[in-house]
């Protein structure tokens, strides 16, 4: 009887399938958008599955929303009005707040239904983040929404939208048309991060996105964690105008962290940013050597 | 994302799994004696699993539950008063009141639990059985409970217990020990019957039970159905002191039913009744050649 | 470390998935038809898998193979030409030598690689079946084969396609127009016999295939076997120009089995007959419910 | 028939299981110690398999090899005499050899056959290493080999045994009283690295080694890289006499690298160093509120 019992099947690729057993199915719904399941698991704890797509565990969770949000804001000398495409669940936005220079979030996200399931399952994850006053939350395409802003608007944009799949609703946030609106609207010191896949199960797919934000900022960073609930490491893509991250020492890091009032990070400080910006040989090879750059009619997909 | 979601996963033998796909998973949890699950599956619909293996399914659950009744319940004239040991779904109650002869039933189930759970969630099996005046419930081990009876107290005894496994509730349910008792409390023309474990995966548990049966009553029959989501055909013993059910012809079977007042089966008639007692010739013949008794010392395991 | 190892996998349904552990991989390749693996499993022996499906294992090949054979060959009263349609591994031609009024058998298969595989590995369920002089072997598609033959030709016809998948290679053998096509060229007393899929995951598809045969033949009948390997009871459908095989006893099938010399029957006998042709309850209705004829315009397919 | 196939299970911890699926199955068989498996597999290229956990694949091997040699025989300033414990597919003993320093390897291994399928099958691992002059192979428990060998005898020993299981064979070199016999074999300015499990399924067990190496050596660091085919961050821990491999930066490491003629690297260069010995906050954590030490009374296994 050791197998028996209620799994999660999820396929890492279409010939690569991780099955973890599950304590309690606390909940299982269906948006206009995508299947919507919180689960809790032996191995990763609580878990938000979107489509059969591992989203955050309450293990490591902090790990992957720390990585995303902390390295640009800190960044940016003074980020104040931040932008936030997709991230649902709400722990990008959790960080976001942490930093005392933010007076403004807006958080454009298509399912409304995600935030509800976050408010009322994953408070561990959302904390009372969306009650937070200086939020302001926005239903619908992140795109859509971005064309219509003003230049100028921003000072940080997080994407954290689904992974680009064929006939999914987020491969056109990947594209080289997507990231020229992303400049216009960042202020003149404004940076732009965004996740940029698993950098094993889908490294050409990193690569691409890498170059195609090359190719539209000045500064261009690629970083990586380790997120062990997504069986691979996880790569991020940074845009900048003006500064780059990866000029920042570890004391500056760790002394920025503290005048902008955060001391309760779990993974990220100054050496933690000086390993996830330090990539390995391989993948600065590979990084050099991409030279396809995505767009509207020439998109990427995850399996490559 | 085909194989994407939340599963079931039972392992038929330690070298076989089988895994479906939950479309709910309805109740999940610990009683005293067992893991309680009910979940609805693309491919069962609503099932009952404890203990991680699969009970019944209301796709074919009437199959099982109207083969262990009738055949016993017809053989003898005039069946009267009827114990039933596990069972604790209510379907082979459900078929037991079938009969207009039939003026009390006593069950006896280890675990109130699983009697709740299916009060509350699986009403197609045990429809209003539990609530029926000629019911009486008790709630303890089956074999002491027997034991404690005076001599021929019943017409027809049904054991519906779970498998024998090392080391679990029901093993000592399947030695000649307890049939003698059965035997006992037996009227002049009773019958027993139990479930007897696959005929595929645990052939050979099948045949001692079988065998073991046959040194404690005069007349036993084997038979055998089709419960696919068992994933292999199903076995079952009969014990008689008297008449057996192999000399039933259809047409006795079809008139009986109609006698007894019986009009709704979906699986059992005359002509079911002559396919399910026609074993094919291996398992004739493994029958025949088995010398194995099963004793309290000498028990017998489901994987053997 | 229990379920580590090598696992073959099986789609029962596409929410139904079969895991046996592997012993040993003995062979593996493609052919111009389709993916062909002999593997040496802990549950079922050596099996012959065609794309992904367990064709044949030697835990109970026997059961399948003597099932499709016997009835229809003992129901003729002088079976000499035989055609068999499909059955690569010779399991069916094996059955059929085995009678004595047999002097020819002819058998159109696609795929000469899953001969020669089984030749090579499959001994114990090909015998020397292959090397008989009364076999010819033919390489090519069994419908168009049959129609360029002369009418009155064979006495029995034996249909062992595999299952009618939408764009596979055999759904067109399941067909009014084929089965029209098999009328013709059988004899006066000719009967035909098919495999008709799963009675459990596709009962549909059997109901049809029955419903089909009838409206062509004059005389049709539907059994089945338990094949454990296939994980539920397996149907097949025969048609009959002038005897019916429900009329046989007990006595007469045995009496006929010595007379054509067989006497080495695992599965079958008399006893094995009565209760393979008494179909429960269930299938009789769905049978006589069924109204669907397949076409080669309106095929049928395995997942309905 | 997605799913279909042959695959591989693996248990990455009795609640998680990952499956690959085969191209190939290319060796199987079961040694004195354990079972070995070669598999050609869709996602991670040919893998070798002991008892099944995934231990090298040709997707990231090199990773891994790398990983375990480069910093310690760097930081030594002139390694001649190294000792691998372990490391049967060769991959160690292919790094070893690129450094022009050393005059000889002595590898331990209790198993003959890995070495033999490795030669045979797993060329592109371990190229022509076993038949370079320097190297001597011996078969045997490394622990019982080491304690029988003169003090001060390797410049670096390198323990690359199999995870630290209950009741397997590799327990005892992950104890203090191990390291105190590893300490005295080394010279003065001598290095031992051992592999440290994962970061995320076993943490407690890669803080365990750590503390526990640090009671015995004066400088201890541990690191981590990221083999992806193993779903997590695996570990290693390093213990040093004299020189400490933190204090190496980017460029002497480069440096070092052109000095002892080595150009072919994949996966290790300076800026690669620097990220794998800069480990997150939370990891730092862990490792500093370690108390337990490892003893032959006192094991820790993998699951924790």
């Amino acid at each position: 009887m050791k197998s028996g019992g209620v799994w999660y099947s999820e396929n890492l690729t279409e010939t690569a399938l991780l099955q973890y057993k599950i304590r309690k199915l606390i909940f299982s719904g269906e948006t206009p958008y995508q299947k919507v399941e919180v689960i809790d698991t032996y191995d990763y704890g609580k878990c938000l599955i979107l489509d059969g797509k591992l989203q955050s565990s309450l293990m490591d969770e902090w790990v992957y929303h720390e990585a995303i949000v902390h390295p640009a804001l800190l960044t940016h000398p003074n980020p104040s009005n931040i932008l936030i495409i997709g991230g649902g669940e709400g722990g990008i936005l959790r960080e976001v707040l942490k930093h005392n220079t933010v007076s403004s979030v807006v958080m454009v996200d298509l399912d409304k239904d995600v935030i509800e399931v976050s408010k009322k399952y994953l408070r561990e994850i959302c904390g009372d983040s969306f009650e937070d006053k200086r939020v302001k939350l926005i239903f619908g395409d992140g795109r859509s929404f971005l064309t219509n802003q003003p230049n100028n608007t921003y000072d940080v944009i997080i994407i954290d939208v689904t992974d680009p799949l064929e006939g999914g609703p987020s491969y056109l946030l990947y594209t080289k048309e997507f990231y020229t609106v992303v400049n216009e609207k960042l202020g003149s010191e404004g940076l732009m991060v965004t996740q940029a896949t698993s950098i094993f199960h889908s490294l050409s797919c990193f690569s691409r996105i890498y170059k195609t934000v090359s190719v539209v900022f000045p500064l261009t960073s690629a970083y990586r964690v380790e997120v062990a609930s997504y069986s691979s490491p996880w790569g991020f893509v940074l845009g900048s105008k003006k500064f780059s991250p990866e000029f920042l020492t570890v004391d500056e890091i760790d002394k920025k962290l503290e005048l902008r009032g955060i001391k309760d990070l779990k993974f990220y400080d100054g050496k933690t940013h000086q390993s996830i910006f330090s990539l390995p040989k391989h993948l600065r090879k590979k990084l050099e050597e991409e030279e396809e750059i995505v767009t509207d009619d020439n998109p990427t997909f995850m399996v490559s």
